[in-house]
């Protein structure tokens, strides 16, 4: 697709629907970023939305479950074949298959971990010890942890209950189409917070959904999914509006 | 990409980056208007938020500018070749090219204009005069009168001075990243009532950016990306969340 018309601006492919709303907001903070003042200042992008893959918690909770890895390779191809420069996966819980996706494409997958762990470092001075919401799966497949040793961060994981309580905001409500309950929210910082974390993950684009929907910003709520947007535009434009 | 292990629902196109916040807003539609209980439930998009694409309204007033023609095709037909079953354009503007589009995919491109029309009628009853408020390539293109004869609507043109401010808000606010003067917006809603319209249609999706970020919800101002993302969802799930 190259070559033949289009500018040679780089093209971001994004890789959603895990969740789609999360998606959209995704690629809302793609085109609000980006600094553009007409129509074509802005990053072309394009985006499987396919809320139609498997969900990743569950295959990672239980392996005769569906398995959503082929469904994501196929999308991360079809991308790459539209001519995309580089893939985003707007989702934690899909990083848990980082490797073989990156391993199925020739183009660069923007790791959402890293960026977001990047991002932590950059906005809080002093950062070490970061409490790490999300779904039960990102927590056990023990992603942030694996990173954060190289960015000398400390990842505190919260209890069982607490964990509970988050796939219950995650699933039963923003999932589901609900308001998020935000007391509860809020209630889950406050008690990272007290166990000393010095700042929050928002490890999951459901619960970036929350943040992106109350505009929270509080230097100790730091979100996977502005972290993630700000490294493609800043890729791609060389700067970011943040 | 058909019969290989994606579900039957349909996949639904979107022809987009013209203009790319409209399009991420109209992703967001999609999303919020679907009837839906988990992820899976959500309707399969591709969208191409493509914002190379040249602008429409300049090349309808001198043809000697860029055409925004061959790339919006292109664009239908990579849309049509990934399996996509429906083609939505959220642009009003690229619908004086609609026949052009629609003749080169073999797939229904669904028609905003058609659709807004459509929604009209059935939410105001005894419609009959109609203010369209839009870009001066939409207004001097005449799709919204030719197309409203055939509904018995009678469409109200805005004086050259009220597509001026149009045009400002429109291009000087919304695609440049500003925010709209609401004030002025709604004094153009103001003089279309006062000049005898039943209602007012955004025949515009960046004056529908505006209706969505105000939330605005009046029953004589009818929104043209409502229409569009409603038909669709309803086209595809047989059900709409309006």
């Amino acid at each position: 697709m190259k070559g033949d018309g289009f500018p040679m601006e780089k093209t971001l492919g994004i890789l959603g629907g895990v969740g789609p709303l999360a998606t959209v907001y995704f690629a809302d903070l793609i085109v609000k970023m980006t600094p553009a003042a007409c129509d074509q200042d802005h990053i072309r992008t394009i985006v499987s939305n396919n809320p139609k893959i498997p969900d990743r918690t569950d295959y990672i909770h239980d392996r005769r479950k569906p398995n959503p890895l082929p469904m994501m390779i196929r999308d991360a191809q079809m991308l790459e074949s539209l001519g995309c420069d580089y893939i985003a996966i707007p989702c934690n819980t899909a990083h848990f298959f980082f490797d073989e996706i990156q391993k199925n494409v020739g183009v660069r997958v923007i790791n959402i971990i890293e960026e977001t762990l990047k991002y932590a470092k950059k906005s809080v001075p002093h950062l070490h010890r970061v409490g790490i919401l999300a779904t039960s799966g990102t927590l056990s497949s023990g992603v942030y942890p694996h990173v954060a040793e190289r960015f000398g961060l400390e990842c505190v994981i919260p209890d069982e209950d607490t964990v509970q309580k988050l796939m219950h905001i995650i699933y039963d409500q923003v999932k589901a189409g609900k308001c998020a309950d935000h007391d509860l929210f809020f209630s889950i910082v406050d008690k990272m917070k007290a166990a000393g974390c010095d700042a929050v993950i928002l490890g999951c684009t459901e619960l970036s959904v929350i943040y992106y929907e109350l505009q929270i910003r509080r230097p100790d709520i730091l979100d996977s999914m502005t972290a993630l947007a700000a490294a493609c535009v800043q890729e791609i434009k060389g700067s970011v509006l943040l």
